[in-house]
C-alpha cells in the first residue's frame, strides 16, 4: 500500500451511527485510512473492524472526556499512527449541547459544553491545522480539509437551547476566523448546519422501535448521516478555484424558520 | 433516446463562456438537454451546436431583454421542445446589476436591474415551479431542482454597489421564500453566493490578453465558471434526506469579509 | 422663525395612522417641518392641518403613485418649499407588497412592488442624498439622517411572502450599500427591521372594531407605531461616535424565529 | 431616599474609563443605584465615590476572575446591598479575547476567553434573569432588561481573531436564546455590537499620548463609551410596543465589511 494514501482524523463519532461514523465510512470507500476519536472503546473498535472488513485502514483512540490535553494526545497519536503528508483532513462532530430551560441549566451544563464544544473544538482545530501545513497541497490544491459538523443552533438562539446555541455559534465563529486566516496556506474550512434532527440509533433508545421504524424511513422529515457525509465528500474534493465555508443541509420537507 | 432524459433551463447564457454555459455543458454531459435562454442568437447556435456535437440535446430562445413577458415566453417554447415530465432543473444566472457611484446611478441603471434581476426572476421561477409541480418526484425524491447563482453582493452592500446589491439581496429573498413554500411539494431550491470575479471572457475584451492570460491560469484567484457549475451538479443531485439551500464559493486565496 | 429649524421628508404616510404619520409628529414636536408624501390628498391635507394646529410646520405632496419620476418630482417640490440647508432627514416607509401563494401572484403585484419599493426606493434615497450633500454637519455630526422602515421579511424568506421579501431584501442591501458609501460625507443611513405588525387604522376596518379594541390595548403583541417614531428620533440624534444601521423592533411577546 | 429607585449591576468596569463605567454614570444620571463589578479593588473604589460625589448610590464587587463562582457571589452580595424589587437592569461587559495568530494561541488564552466570556457571561445573565423575574413589570413595562456589549467579531471570523470570535459568538447566540425564552416573562435582552475600537484610557498606556490626544479628538473614527452607554439608556427605556435585541454602533466614518 502506497505512502500516498490520505488519511481523515474523525473527533465525535459516537456508536459509530451517527454523522462521524458515516463520514468514516464515506472517506474511507474513497480510499482515505481514518483516525477515530470517541470516548468509548467498544464503539471505536467495532467501527474500526467494520472498516477493516470492507478492505479500509482504520486507527483511533479512546478520549475519557473532550478537552484541550485530549485533542493534543489524540493527534500526537495519529501523527504517530500515520506517516507524515498523509493526514489530509479533519472533521470535528462533537456536542455536548442539552436542551433544558435556561434556569434549569447547571454549571456543569454550561462548562461541558464550553470545555468540548469550544475548548477541545480549539485545540482540535489547532491541531489539525499545525498538520496540513507540513503537507503539500494536494489535487484539489489543498494542503488539508477541514469541517465542523454544526447545528440551527449556530445560526439562531432558541428557547430551551441556551448552551447549545452558545457552543455551536462560538464554532461558527472559530470556524470562519480559521478559514480566513489560513486561506493563502491552501487550508480549506468548511463548517456545515444541520437543520434538522440526524438520526442516529440513540434515538432509536430514547423514543421506541416503533416510532424509530416510522421515522428512519421517512426521508423527508430526518437527516441521515450518510447525507452529511456526502456532502463533506464534495467539499474536500472542491477544486480551488471554487471553495465553500458554510452549507446548510435540511431533509426536504423540514419545517423551516431562519 | 428515451423520453426520460431529463431537462435543464438555464436563463443568462451569455456568449458561453461564463456560469450558464460550463453549466450547460456539465449537465449536458450528464445526460440532461439543455434550454438555453439568451439575448444574442448566434452565441446561442453556437453554445447549442457544441453541446449536439459532444452527443447532448440542446433548444434556445432568444430573449430581446429579460422581464416578465419574455420568461413566460421562453418557458412556453420550451415546454413544447421538452416532453412532459422532462424539465427537471433550472437555472437563474442573469443579472444587470453595474458598478458606479450612487449619484452616477440613471434611471435606468436601477429599472433595468428591477425589471431584470428582480421581475424576471420571478417569472422565471414561477414558471420553473409550475413546470416542476406536473412531475413526479425523481430518483433524488425532487419534481424539480431551480438554484440562483448569486454574489457577495447580497449578503452585504458595498459603496458603488447600489443597484447590483439591490437586486441580489431580492433575488435572495425571493429564493428562500420559494424554497419554504414548496419544500413539500419536493422542489429543491438553491441559491450559490459566489464571491469572487468569475472567470469569463469578457475580462479578455476588458483587460487585455495579457492580464488574461496570467489570471486565468492563476486558481487561487479566480472562480473558474465550471467550478459554480460542479455545485450545481452535487445540489441537483442531493437526496432528499439534506437539501442545501445556500452555500458560498471562493477561490482559495480570496480575501473574505464578511 | 428661524430658517434654522430642520426638516425631515417623509415617503408613505398613508392615512396618518401608521409609521410615518407618527414619525411626522414626534419629529413636528422636536421642532422639525415635516414634508409629507402620500397618494390621498384628504389624508395629507388633514394631517398637515392636524400638525399646524400643534404649532408645528408641514407641507406636503401628492403622487399618483410611487415610482422614479413622482420621488424626483416630490423632492423638487420640498427643495422649494423649505429653505437651503434645511432638509435634515428622510423616511422611506413605503412598501407595496402582498401577502399571497407565489403562484396566485400576477406581474402586477411583483411589477408594483419592485417598481415601488425598489426603483422608487432608491430614487428617494438619491435625492436625500443629493440633498444632504448640500448641509454643514449638525449638532450631532450629520449632513443629513435616511431612514427605511422595514420588516422581518427583509431579513428571511417566507412562504406566501415572496413578493414581500423580494422588496424588502432589496431595500435592505439598498441601505447598507449608501451607508457605507457615504458615511465620510457625514450621511448617517439606518433600516428598522419591524418584527409584527404595526396597529394602524387599516387593520380597524380590515378586522373590525371588536378585534381593534382588543388588539389596539394589548400592549404586548403590537407594535404601536409611535415607538418606531421614537427609534428614529433616538437614531436621529446618535451622535457621530455611535451610529447605528440596524436595529430590530418588536413587542415585548411577540414569537421570534430569527 | 426611596426604596423605589432602580438598580444596574455592570460586570467589566475595568478602570471606569470604558463602557462600563460610562454606562455607571449614565444611568447614575437617570436615578438608578449602581453595582459594580472588577478586578481591581481600587478601580471600584474609585468609580463608586466618584458617583456618589455625584449624589448616585453605588456598591461594588470585588472578583479575583470572570468565572461561574465568582458571577453567583457578586449577585447574592448585591440582592444583599439593594432592597427586593430594586435591580432592573444588568450590563455584561466583560471579555478576555486577545488578539494574535491562530497558531501562538495557548491553551490559557481559549480557556480565560471560554470560562470568562461564556461562562461566566452565562453565571451573570442566569442570575440577572432570576432576579428580574421576582419583579414586577415597571413603566416601560420590564422586569428587567439585560444587555451584552459585544464586537464585530460577533458576526464574523477574522484572521487572527480566533478566540475572540468564539467567545463573542457564543454570547451572541447566548443573547439570543435569553431574550426568546423570557419575552413573556417581561424581560428585555440586547445585544449591542461595537464596530470599532472604543476609546478608552487603556489606549493611552498602550499608544502614548500623542497619540491619545489625536485619537480622543476625531469623533469620526474612534466610538466614545458614552455613546454606548446612552445606548444602553435609549434600550432600557423602550416601552414594551417595541423591543430591540441587536443594534450596531460604528463611528461616523468608520470603515464596515460586514
Amino acid at each position: 500500500m502506497s505512502n500516498k494514501k490520505p488519511a481523515m482524523i474523525i473527533a465525535g463519532v459516537g456508536n459509530g451511527t451517527g454523522t462521524g461514523g458515516f463520514t468514516a465510512r464515506e472517506f474511507s470507500k474513497l480510499g482515505y485510512k481514518v483516525g477515530l476519536i470517541a470516548k468509548n472503546k467498544d464503539n471505536l473498535q467495532s467501527l474500526a473492524d467494520e472498516l477493516k472488513a470492507s478492505g479500509g485502514e482504520a486507527a483511533y483512540f479512546v478520549v475519557s472526556k473532550y478537552d484541550f490535553d485530549e485533542m493534543e494526545k489524540a493527534w500526537a497519536f495519529f501523527r504517530g499512527a500515520f506517516a507524515a503528508d498523509e493526514i489530509r483532513a479533519a472533521l470535528w462532530n462533537v456536542t455536548e449541547g442539552t436542551r433544558k430551560p435556561f434556569l434549569e441549566m447547571r454549571r456543569d451544563d454550561i462548562q461541558r459544553v464550553s470545555d468540548a464544544d469550544v475548548v477541545a473544538g480549539f485545540a482540535f482545530a489547532q491541531e489539525a491545522v499545525r498538520t496540513f501545513l507540513q503537507n503539500e497541497p494536494n489535487e484539489h490544491g489543498k494542503r488539508g480539509f477541514l469541517a465542523f459538523t454544526s447545528a440551527t443552533g449556530a445560526r439562531r438562539g432558541a428557547p430551551n437551547c441556551t448552551v447549545t446555541a452558545t457552543g455551536k455559534f462560538a464554532v461558527r465563529g472559530l470556524s470562519q476566523s480559521i478559514a480566513k486566516e489560513f486561506k493563502e496556506q491552501d487550508i480549506h474550512v468548511s463548517h456545515a448546519i444541520v437543520d434538522a434532527m440526524i438520526l442516529t440509533e440513540r434515538w432509536k433508545v430514547m423514543f421506541g422501535d416503533e416510532w424509530w421504524e416510522k421515522k428512519s424511513k421517512d426521508e423527508t422529515h430526518r437527516v441521515h448521516p450518510i447525507s452529511i457525509a456526502r456532502a463533506y465528500v464534495y467539499l474536500a474534493q472542491q477544486d480551488r478555484s471554487a471553495w465553500t465555508w458554510e452549507l446548510d443541509l435540511r431533509p426536504a420537507h423540514e419545517n423551516w424558520t431562519w
